[in-house]
């Protein structure tokens, strides 16, 4: 227990009883949901034309490629095919398919601890993507990512209470089988982790198993539809402008199965998007529009997640890069479209060019990372680990991205302006026959938990402190951090039953 | 000369003729006095909270410790000394020096090529600070600082394109005589840069010799008075609400001196001023309120920068902290202060509590100066270089800077939307008929440079170039750019007349 402290105990005795008591979940200076939107790139002017133009592109443009089912589906909603296969879409169509939209949008956890409300400026942040290596950091080296390493990044996000939800952040490779490889996926991640998870399947023939799977983990097909903690990342189109034809085929059987879709759309600005933020903004909201009138017209009202992703390019080379400033305005000009339709959105960002987590990919991930959060980005995809413009995945750097994800979100959470945090009481106080400092006084050790966030892993000794404890590497830091939780038994694993169960059905290749 | 290029000639190879061209200085991606102030932490309510705060505690707590002469300004002014002898400043006082004070400030170069512009959320990003300590990268060793590092740290300044200004970031800690020290920091900054330099001065007394210094290099008074290159970093408050007895006295002979002075105000939240966001800012901006009351009794519109600094603190220490997230919401707070008053104004970003240059280092350093950009702060003090919280200054970590805030810089700059960013025209070119990408577009080639900002040092190789290049690493790459500015002679040297002259008058510590 505490002790009761006076308001003028003196400091530093005072601050280390206070900082001992543990901080309950609640009082947290930050949490998942916080509310962005306090950063606005674009003026309710250049909002509105990029919607014109979005409009325009999809009436006079449209999207090439639908498969037949989608065709008509998009059809039946009022779009038009034209000669040349095109499916049009008038503005009346897209804004039916806005009034039906689902507009809070719940992602389930499997634990109820961690479920995400994705609505208005609500911000939280996440892994993505398909990294096709993992970055060793010991040994500076890139290797193929394997089912293992995808375990691993779930039991490590699970421990992050900065990381709010695990999208699959890379493939198997060690599993040459797609179908396998979907369907270990599955596995890998949800007995890494009971956060919510995101994934994608190669084939609109794997969404039965993939349900079937869901369902026993779930205990039942009723209790997946109840509380679906699986989201389906649906590449629904390849830009510019068409559909892509089996990803839609997967998205009508997702939306069947009760999944939660995530309509995304990466388009690369430079090569597959135009070069400029606004075109790549614009081409990405006029294809999530395709995408939500497509799945309104399947089940009104289904979450659908609005995934405006466009990257940026390096147009020296041609090759993406994921850590520019460019691309931190692609994603907070995004974050600003969903708001203008008050839709759910996600977007990418914290991604780098760098190889290994050293102060380029520290400074490419920040800034990315903290404007999507300020302009109110409801999923921050791609938050952290992410190296070599998305083809590397680091366990260590998911690790330090907790740090630099608690700023971001220290930095969300804003300044709160009233009259106890404007201080003037204690202002007078200290000022006129007080001790001249503010370090003892009720105030600050109150708000000591509450209003600051304090790094895990982050050095904050003095240079004279730095030596005594050894000069410790950041990167030696973050290795000794994973292994520890490593050490440590998933908290998200199956019950041997129901483990044995799955096993027998499945042909899993994480060693039990 | 560059080769027309045919509209869809190809991607690659038309790039690269591209790219091959120099970029004009005014085509540039990114330049100084870029405006931002999309970033608004503090709505116009809660400004308007501060504002009354600010001004009661003007009213009813007010200063104590001014020096006499500054007792006589402040009186004059109307202010109100009360028994306890502090100093009260009535709200129409303050008014009045509102209504006088300078709303637009240059900061002049010494070549014509970089003078600064501070108004509205034009943003400069630069160095500062008091760093005792040298990091040096290699050794990962930290030791005292040298005038010769400083010489240095202003020879690397001038080749960076995007930091913008020099402020003194250390001290010479081989030269032990203060007023020697302070002159030879005039030296060893002006031979080193033609960019604006702010220095700091410890005592009244030294200022005769620093602006015989300062004239002799101008060529004179007349052209020093023309055009002051260098600023007065003032200390004029000791937080809480105490004038800084000795710096005020500076202050008033810098101004009588023709120096623009910055009014810096640096608390420590949660010590030496409030440990709330908004209570750190609010006595902040009541502090440099009464030092614009006291820079406009003494001269009406002389140039003072608002030099709201509070710094952050880790309250379960007590030491310092400059890499947080509460620490960018105080600097984006205090941004967003100085437009409410029309004021040109500074305050610190980019500071990390990291040891050395690594991923701490640059996300601590992303998440301030994004955001003092994004905010429209005139002057992004402190911007690069800083380490241990302001206690060491780091060359590589310099050059570092310039790739990241050039980054920030891109993130200020926004997003433009017109008809050509909206790029309906090329989408449709593009989709219906024409390659399906944008890759050799004219419009992507005529905006590649002019668009976007490429690192210099930053690395966005893939993973098997990144292996064939011997993977580089990255402090690697800033130790050999180092080693490499300063094997040229310096561009700011004297002529060997001015250079002799100074020297015969002066003791000068740096070896010609």
């Amino acid at each position: 227990m505490t002790q009761p402290v006076s308001r003028r105990s003196g400091g530093r005795n005072a601050r280390r009883a206070a900082r001992s008591a543990p901080i309950a979940k609640d009082e947290r200076s930050v949490r998942p949901g916080m509310e962005g939107g306090v950063l606005k790139p674009l003026t309710e002017e250049k909002m509105q034309r990029i919607h014109e133009a979005a409009m325009e592109a999809l009436e006079t443009i449209g999207l090439a490629d639908a498969p037949e089912s989608g065709v008509k589906y998009l059809l039946g909603a009022g779009a038009i095919q034209g000669e040349d296969g095109r499916i049009r879409i008038p503005r009346a169509v897209v804004e039916d398919a806005l009034s039906k939209a689902c507009r809070e949008i719940t992602l389930y956890s499997r634990d109820g601890e961690h479920d995400l409300t994705l609505s208005g400026n609500r911000v939280h942040f996440g892994t993505a993507g398909a990294a096709v290596h993992m970055v060793d950091v010991e040994g500076r080296h890139y290797r193929d990512s394997t089912v293992q390493d995808l375990h691993d990044a779930a039991r490590i996000t699970d421990k992050l209470d900065n990381i709010h939800f695990l999208q699959r952040p890379m493939v198997c490779r060690d599993i040459s089988d797609n179908r396998e490889m979907d369907l270990n996926t599955i596995y890998a991640t949800t007995s890494g982790t009971t956060k919510h998870i995101g994934t994608s399947f190669t084939e609109p023939d794997y969404v039965d198993d993939a349900l079937e799977m869901l369902h026993m983990i779930a205990g039942g097909e009723d209790e997946w539809r109840a509380r679906p903690f699986m989201s389906n990342s649906n590449c629904f189109v390849v830009p510019p402008m068409k559909f892509a034809t089996e990803s839609c085929e997967v998205m009508e059987k997702c939306i069947e199965g009760g999944m939660p879709v995530l309509l995304l759309s990466a388009g690369m600005a430079g090569a597959t998007a135009p070069s400029t933020i606004a075109g790549a903004i614009t081409q990405a909201v006029a294809e999530c529009l395709a995408g939500l009138v497509y799945v309104n017209a399947i089940k009104p009202g289904h979450p659908a997640i609005i995934g405006t992703w466009p990257f940026g390019l390096d147009l020296r080379s041609g090759a993406m890069t994921g850590g520019s400033g460019e691309q931190a305005l692609l994603t907070a000009g995004c974050a600003q479209m969903h708001k203008f339709y008050g839709l759910p959105g996600g977007a990418a960002a914290g991604m780098t060019d760098a190889k290994v987590p050293d102060m380029q990919a520290g400074w490419e991930q920040m800034c990315s990372n903290v404007m999507a959060g300020l302009s109110g980005l409801n999923m921050v995809y791609e938050s952290v680990g992410m190296h070599a413009s998305l083809l590397g995945f680091c366990h260590e750097s998911l690790i330090l991205g907790d740090d630099l994800v608690g700023h971001a979100l220290r930095c969300v959470r804003g300044i709160e302006v009233d009259d106890e945090t404007l201080a003037l009481d204690q202002m007078r106080e200290v000022c006129m026959g007080g001790p001249g400092h503010y370090l003892g006084t009720g105030q600050t050790l109150a708000r000591m938990q509450a209003d600051y966030v304090y790094p895990a892993l982050g050095d904050r000794t003095s240079p004279k402190e730095w030596v005594e404890v050894g000069k410790p590497e950041l990167n030696q830091k973050a290795i000794a951090r994973k292994e520890e939780i490593l050490s440590e038994p998933s908290a998200a694993r199956f019950d041997p039953i129901k483990d044995k169960a799955l096993r027998e059905r499945f042909r899993i290749h994480l060693s039990s």
